[in-house]
């Protein structure tokens, strides 16, 4: 607290990220990286352009990586909105499209960072309980709101919502923005960018950290009707021209290109994710059937927190939330093979 | 306009970068690069990050860079904060340090992306205009205030402001963050970074896109007192936890160590800043003293306007700005000798 901070500083509450430990030899599955790493083709393109060009200014829009994107979908480059991660597309989207007279709806257990942004851009929220098994029920979607937003699959859950149930939310709210934040739709989801052009209302946020293994190198992006996407250009515009440096922008489009890289990739995360699953219900642990790169699972002996301090002691990182709900469950990512075996080892021993 | 935008999105007024030409062999002095390159050290730490780690998230906090700014300017890495680029960094004092009851000073004539964030987040301001040599004159910034902000170097003038009148704009303002924006000041001017431990209202924002070359990769930062970085720190953290990817941490890092290009580098755009600038005057333009990498100057015979698109039909892009006081400017960047050169010519042409 200072009299130099303007009033909202003080009232803000940070969202506090996985924790990035400086030790090597952990295994590390805390923060839904993927075990994969990019594709070689990534590599390649940043290579070509790590040089005397750095001196400068990538292009504002970045316009040759909306045009990949746009047609690894099919849709319109105007369509397309791309940020430093998307955590700043949807910090854009808070302030640009979920900012208005009534509150906003999201689910109580979700993405910790939305009741951020709310706090940020000083934003009501209405937050949504979800049913007993974890899930989003359409229904309650369906009352006076300022927008909606939930991640499909939800994390930490990771459980998903078909595109069936995403359109009644949809129909139900025609005068308000449907965000729907796939990050880990590639993981077993369909996306919801195919119904762009059927619903001016929806806007879907994807990142490449996950699916496209480039958590490490920020790039983020938001599909949706040409108006919604112009919002968040006109609030990109006013906060950073050039919030993507030209390897980011490069490296993100060669993302884009590689297909077969990529169908491998979240092939073999979704294969060691079932494999995981079935090891850790025959521990004893209830599993969430999860379509994201991480599963979420409690085991009824053991609190949480004591499983998460000794998988700790164990050289094993995964993620827990001391939240109402949640705080038996641990959110773990799934890593390599490898990887997977030193958690499975380390929780049979606990 | 749309009924989904928030109100204030159809109220802002973006910010217009300058124009990123895709057309080759432009001689483009528009947007204030530095024509000598990024240290090779820079490009070879960036080589050396460029691997599978990409699929992991890079330091949220950037503590090796900010240990290393620290280093080099004699500070703790607690008074540091860094982000993706200076824009981003202003827009989070903007939003952090300058939004208070009273209105905030700055220049008339100063960088166009203050009334942008003003815009953004609400902020009154009360524009001060330099004086008829183009100068900030102290006294004009005692006042009742919530806050001051200028370039020093400003832009696009180019004038310098000494650190005796730095000084004095901060002891008469002891209760409002006094915001330095330094992007431009190793092109001849002091650092007012040796003066954060006298004065906890001093706020230095610097980037890595002029005197280091890195326009192309992102980099900006702030130094002062731990309390203003404290709130600088809260607003990031509720906003992108990881604005800097791995690639522009490590490069940026290089840059701060490899002291000898640096001042090569500056030393080369100093002297020929002195040589355009000698070149203008005998064509009898009126060139503002600078301490930039740019010239602002006008010519009693040629609008400005026809004068940069005379330029522009010999493919050298300068940057006008149509705005009261300076429609008759130009802001010419300093090139190569080449570059320079074909700019005097097109102008002696005319």
């Amino acid at each position: 607290m200072s009299k130099y901070w303007s009033s909202l500083v003080s009232k803000l509450q940070p969202y506090v990220p996985g924790e990035q430990p400086k030790m090597a030899n952990l295994v590390k599955l805390n923060t839904n990286e993927n075990p994969f790493g990019p594709s070689p083709k990534v590599i390649e393109a940043i290579q070509s352009e790590l040089n005397d060009n750095l001196r400068l200014y990538p292009d504002p829009e970045g316009l040759a990586l909306k045009e990949s994107i746009a047609n690894y979908y099919g849709v319109k480059a105007r369509q397309v909105f791309v940020g430093n991660g998307s955590d700043e597309v949807l910090a854009h989207i808070f302030q640009g499209l979920l900012k208005h007279d009534k509150p906003i709806l999201f689910p109580d257990v979700t993405y910790s960072f939305y009741p951020v942004y709310c706090g940020l851009y000083q934003i009501e929220s209405n937050v949504i309980p979800l049913t007993d098994s974890f899930e989003i029920n359409p229904d309650d979607y369906k009352q006076a709101n300022g927008g909606i937003i939930f991640p499909n699959p939800n994390a930490p859950t990771g459980r998903y919502l078909g595109l069936e149930h995403v359109e009644d939310i949809l129909n139900a709210n025609p005068d308000s923005v449907v965000v729907v934040d796939e990050a880990y739709v590639d993981f077993g989801g369909e996306t919801a960018i195919t119904l762009v052009d059927k619903y001016p209302n929806l806007l879907v946020s994807q990142t490449l950290s996950k699916a496209r293994s480039l958590a490490g190198l920020r790039v983020g992006f938001a599909v949706g009707n040409e108006e919604l996407i112009e919002a968040l250009n006109r609030v990109k515009d006013s906060f950073n021209s050039y919030p993507l440096d030209r390897l980011a922008l490069v490296g993100a489009i060669a993302a884009f290109e590689d297909r077969d890289w990529f169908e491998k990739s979240r092939q073999g995360v979704i294969s060691e994710r079932e494999r995981v699953t079935a090891e850790l219900e025959s521990l004893g642990f209830e599993v969430l059937p999860s379509k994201a790169n991480f599963v979420f699972a409690r085991h009824p002996e053991h609190a949480g927190a004591d499983l998460a301090a000794k998988l700790r002691e164990q050289g094993v990182i995964v993620r827990h939330f001391n939240k109402p709900r949640i705080s038996d469950f641990l959110r773990i990512t799934i890593g390599t093979a490898e990887q997977n075996n030193a958690l499975i080892k380390g929780l049979a021993s606990i």
